[in-house]
């Protein structure tokens, strides 16, 4: 089947983009000496953490227990919940995980360590924790140095936990345009990591992973030398509100590529100035950026509804009734929470196009 | 089972509140002497669509042709399609299902009268057919007066057509919150149906429905003496968005309840001045308005990130870790198409709460 020939809207993955930014990042974390768990929110697709573990990743991150089942279901045995996990019903459902794969999860409250151990000791099982710092991103995460180091005691001091180290991420920095002003966040990430290790080494704690980064910053933080684990997610896809991003000379940074596409239908063309496709709030998020029209100079994408979007042409040309066109998601991650299917495209740019693969979005809608 | 035992993010219906809202609209269409036509866009389930047509709507609106075969699978047996259907894979669906409800669609070119009288006379079914006109929203819509007629007249002229009247609807108009706006906003879609009723006149055509309104709009356009359909599909649930709405006097508009909540947790109060909730942009759709606390006075939401949102407190209380809160959506069709299952509450901000229905959200994900 060609690209063409695919009812509309729907979400296609440029495979060769996508393997090439799969290697890239991979091949960057190992000259780096760091371990690579991407995360899995970004893609939510069980094929795509196969290949991203087939490449060297230590095993994934999610960010809900409910991804976390998913990703163990399809054979992924390590896996990360990097965010807090709070009530009985899902600490319950993680530690029965953990029976069946090495399962982590972050803690920054004090009362949140005796609520994971209680739940591995009802389970049997054993849990990975990071203590999860702030660093910048008014988040979650408890006050670095002294404050996490209690936690960390805590964690240690239950059999049934695993005190593994920190979970220092923040999700700003991966959006901050300017590159002085994403390294001015990591000196902060660095800074707060450095107070939080030594009042570990006060309390005699080990810490053996700083987990943390994102598309945005890594190699910032790699440069920085203390984040030992890589959680970035949108490098797979890339999004219009990532392309943003500028390098220290004020350029654009092409490492990865854009590899993930809305494929929409031009439904009207009601006006000389207006196309109007069938692709709105339902087909591609606009939370961040609004997805960007590709390889259609001068044409930009506004005023979505639901169910439409309105291409605008400033000094291009607009395509006509019927024609398909490919937008690029403003922000990837809730973009493919909105499908079923991504449909791999094989030469996509290219006249020999055709589909690959169909992957369904496995861990689509797992927001518990 | 109470409200407070559903683990979150869940996405849930305040019953009492929806039945009074529906019962309302309904009230009002009745008076009105109008057909009332909701747009199960909004809800995108059959349990609701049943309980819209059990209190006398014609039928249901769907925005793309999935939605209809779901809702007639459903047991509607009207449903417009309230919107352009482009190509011959989708256009063959719809006249499909034409031969087992009633089924109409828009048409605002003139190749699209050719295009679904074909995929008609392929079915052995026949299609009613509204001209949409553009009436202010920018959207769709051909031009009003003669150039709607023209296409109105190729419509007449199909025999697996039936040309039922206009489609007269303005998106952009149910959101100025400033009442005189709206009925500005009213006064051009009036008049551009009037000038496409006399060019229809003057082709000797009958135009038996003008189906169009809103939620933010209903009212006026009864007033307006043209709109003989309503379409308006948000009253069921309400949002923060519509709540912004002011009647003539500046007032807030209390005709529709919030029926609509996402319910979350809060899963980390890092700091005094922030407790951060397991509902972001996978749970709540950011569109239109943030999500709003609700009965957490001087608590707002904000910094959404996938699976995070942060509540503030300017001069409120903010909740406790652990604690469970209510989030009334910005805006209710993209929310509700973010989730699987609409629980259904009785008696919600009682002391009696308990849940008394669960029921799929049928049409979620059905963009194509």
């Amino acid at each position: 089947m060609r690209p063409g020939e695919i009812d509309t809207p729907a979400l296609l993955v440029d495979l060769d983009a996508m393997e090439r930014n799969l290697h890239r990042m991979a091949g960057f974390a190992a000259r780096a000496g760091m371990r690579l768990r991407p995360h899995a929110k970004t893609h939510k697709c069980i094929a795509i953490a196969r290949r991203q573990v087939a490449l060297g990743a230590v095993g994934v991150c999610c960010q809900k227990v409910s991804e976390a089942e998913i990703m163990v279901r399809g054979g992924i045995d390590d896996v990360l919940v990097a965010n807090e996990v709070t009530g009985r019903v899902k600490l319950d459902r993680l530690a029965a995980l953990a029976r069946r794969a090495r399962i982590g999860l972050c803690i920054d409250h004090i009362d949140g360590v005796a609520e994971a151990a209680a739940a591995a000791e009802r389970a049997g099982a054993t849990l990975d924790v990071l203590v999860e710092i702030e660093v910048g991103g008014r988040r979650c995460g408890v006050s670095p140095g002294r404050p996490a180091a209690r936690i960390a005691a805590s964690v240690a001091a239950q059999p049934r936990l695993r005190l593994r180290g920190l979970q220092a991420y923040h999700g700003a920095a991966q959006h901050h345009v300017d590159h002085d002003a994403r390294r001015q966040a990591v000196c902060g990430i660095v800074e707060a990591v450095r107070e939080t290790l030594t009042a570990f080494a006060g309390e005699g704690l080990v810490c053996e992973v700083v987990s943390g980064a994102g598309t945005g910053t890594y190699e910032l933080e790699a440069a920085g030398g203390v984040t030992s684990e890589l959680q970035a997610g949108s490098y797979v896809f890339m999004d219009a509100a990532y392309a943003r991003n500028r390098d220290g000379n004020g350029k654009p940074i092409d490492t990865f590529a854009p590899a993930l596409f809305v494929l929409a239908t031009v439904m009207s063309r009601p006006a000389p100035e207006r196309a109007v496709v069938d692709a709105g709030h339902k087909a591609a998020a606009v939370d961040s950026d609004l997805p960007e029209p590709f390889a259609l100079p001068g044409v930009t994408y506004q005023r979505p509804s639901d169910e439409h979007g309105v291409l605008v042409a400033e000094n291009g040309r607009l395509p006509a009734r019927g024609d398909k066109v490919l937008l690029v998601p403003g922000h990837c991650d809730p973009t493919v929470n909105l499908h079923d299917w991504l449909v791999g495209i094989r030469g996509m740019h290219g006249p020999g196009a055709h589909v690959e693969a169909v992957w369904p979005v496995d861990a689509r809608g797992a927001v518990f």
